[in-house]
């Protein structure tokens, strides 16, 4: 499946935190820059998501902030 | 300002394209890794976002999927 | 690519119509069914789509709210 | 009240998960045709949703994305 | 009807300013507190929104960030 | 740090209630007018944020929705 989605930063699983609903899953998307990503916990492990697997933090523009010091 | 974002991916600005209401600005936050927001004209403007500008990518972490080949 | 976003509902694209940086594309996911994308235009170039193409909207669960009359 | 939101499925509540801060619903909004939703446990207990419920699935036309095969 | 959004701040119109697609309407939801929303300018035409008007500002709990100094 | 997103409400914590990965916060931005979070307890614990903090809420203006009566 192609996504609309502008960014797909590719990346691998750093750590897995599963809540009742959601979960949280850090990806490293390159050498010592981190990605946090909230899904549910369904999505987690539909995925087959563990620590250590390849992932894509997936951003659709329009949630993209920008700042600035 | 210290914001819950948990996402903030330091970059510099590769390119801005405005629109009437909307801009689109790519920020690259590591060689070859873009990443690509949408934002207000007004708020481009407010930041002094200019091509090569310093900036930072914002994110909330419940904006951000994962997804896997 | 399989997508954390729990709702990707197939249909058919019935209209598109595009301003300087976003497009408003507009699905039919059931019969009479429709939903509603603003993406950037890149996106809606780069996913190749034209009236008449099968197309999934897919939607994060956090973004869907939920109503009642 | 009249919402901006392009995106109003109605349908009827399948399921009720809930967490300690959110839950998760889901609508069925067609015949096989279900949507995700995760909202506040306060706001589906203020909603009054049950199992069975009518219900609206609610979405900003912003967050839909789209994807092709 | 009955949104799960946990956020409806009445207000005012101040400005709208539209685009091609999206137009930007500015509420006044408390002497001096104002709030920036880009909807679609097809919404913006639906809900009749003209300077002056009564308005409520939408938004859903898991789209509020919070950030200290 | 100065942020794109258009609306920054001052406000004061009047509650935090905090689940497995998520805390709902809300915050008081003019007497009587509050406005509810949901972000990352680790955020939450990160901005040290207790009942009675001073607190932004900062939303991006493509999620703020209009609605009229």
């Amino acid at each position: 499946m192609k996504i609309s989605a502008r960014n797909a930063l590719k990346g691998t699983v750093k750590s897995i935190t599963p809540g009742a609903v959601n979960a949280e899953v850090v990806i490293e998307v390159a050498p010592g820059l981190e990605v946090t990503s909230i899904i549910t916990k369904a999505s987690a492990d539909n995925l087959g998501l563990v620590v250590g697997s390849e992932a894509y933090a997936v951003v659709k523009a329009s949630n993209v902030m920008l700042a600035v010091e």
